[in-house]
């Protein structure tokens, strides 16, 4: 007889509920968007619905109607109704079925979402956060945005351990990509430089908007990776997230960023990314 | 009110089954194993358990009670009665939460176990496989058996769509490191070549009894990276894989490998190896 176990609880396997055969489970098979609201409003619906295509289409999972999905986020989020500020969170996996690396011919696809209030950054926002570096560990294809985020989380891990909110990734030439979960800026020499983008960073919707802000406010964009030892030396230190839009850093590994508090092109930024919302 | 939304279904967000927002779901947050019997046996039991607990270790699993583990598996497979040969899968994950990259303070492991019986292989076995190479593009910590896994499951997709069994997987510096589910071996002048362990591989069960019959017959082993062109010119090559233990390779790239069916070696191992099981 086929068995399952889910915690203490041994079944027939015809009876487990076809959530613990996700292949968003068994292998990450899957792919997910973060979006936000401002004041009961979407921001960047668009953007994050074409980057969630781009994503289903590197991981070749083609059989979602993505008209369909725009639906059911706006719909949900609708009826959620939670003001001013909520979170979505929705992921499509390829499907559930018997545990193989080779999907089956027929899989249907699976989706989640949830609508959750955002947590209040308001501290974070005003006084600025600590971060620390971690390694790189990720896979080759961090442009995609997909469910295998365990080097992510061991990276939170242990910056958490640290005393900091997050972790910035240094790869293996000594350069920082990015945040475990977030673009990283500095503003050095009246620039604001930032990673390129590659295959090694994910195409960060909260970028494009701060690219936008730094044209409207008159600052410089060098799209050039910083070391660990120039995120020390940078005027300003920044870290982009959807849910948190513009964040600033005060301490990188422990040393203090310019005057240990955010600083004034941080603040522009700020200011200008909120005309956009 | 938080919403959650599962397929084409509305409900509140505290209605949602907790293996909804399970973090090996979220993040591939989690470890596994699978193992097989022989003719109502389980094999290397021991071998599985230890390494599970070291890949728990590193990813920081803790409150895990491993002999309780232990039991589960073994009273399960005992129940699923399947003769004669079974395959056991279970994986641990952190646990079920709100999704945040940080885990909770007191979170609760998931665990979940199949019984199934194990497909027949007989045709691979006596005719031997064809495979292919493909990019390596996962993360730098393949010696854990994580979760994440969807280059694997693109690599094997890329495999299936080219007619072949298996992918092997080729890092940038052009070497073999592994199979996308299996280890990869070859016989090149007299000698049983294959990756030395290390981060870039899983430390393969199927791999430790392989070097056993190896050193039972007289077959040196030289831990060596193959490159392709290595492995188009070599006297033999072997796939290692728990669910089949030695399988030939008779196609390496549309190359035929020896005589394009099984080689002596590799018949000398399959059948020292059942002499184990």
């Amino acid at each position: 007889m086929q068995l399952a176990m889910v915690q203490d609880r041994v079944m027939p396997l015809e009876q487990l509920d076809a959530a613990h055969l996700d292949r968003g489970l068994f292998f990450g098979d899957g792919v997910y968007e973060v979006m936000r609201s401002y004041n009961g409003r979407l921001f960047a619906f668009d953007d994050h619905m074409e980057r969630f295509a781009r994503s289903l289409k590197a991981i070749e999972i083609t059989n979602v109607d993505l008209a369909d999905i725009r639906h059911k986020v706006a719909e949900c989020f609708e009826k959620a109704a939670i003001k001013p500020d909520a979170r979505v969170y929705f992921h499509i996996t390829r499907g559930s079925g018997s545990r193989s690396h080779a999907p089956g011919a027929e899989m249907k696809p699976n989706f989640f979402l949830t609508v959750q209030p955002l947590p209040d950054a308001t501290s974070q926002k005003t006084n600025g956060i600590k971060v620390c570096t971690y390694p790189d560990q990720r896979w080759k294809r961090c442009d995609i945005k997909s469910l295998n985020l365990l080097p992510n989380v061991l990276a939170t891990m242990h910056a958490k351990r640290k005393g900091c909110e997050e972790a910035i990734l240094v790869d293996d030439s000594g350069c920082i990509t990015e945040g475990s979960s977030s673009a990283f800026f500095g503003i050095v020499n009246g620039r604001l430089r930032t990673t390129p983008l590659g295959p090694n960073i994910l195409p960060s919707v909260t970028r494009k908007y701060i690219f936008m802000c730094a044209e409207a406010i008159g600052l410089p964009i060098e799209e050039r990776s910083l070391t660990p030892s120039e995120a020390k030396k940078a005027q300003e230190l920044i870290m982009g997230v959807t849910t948190r839009d513009v964040v600033p850093i005060v301490e990188f590994d422990g040393v203090r960023i310019g005057e240990g508090k955010p600083g004034s092109w941080t603040r522009k930024l700020e200011k200008q990314f909120q005309t956009y919302v």
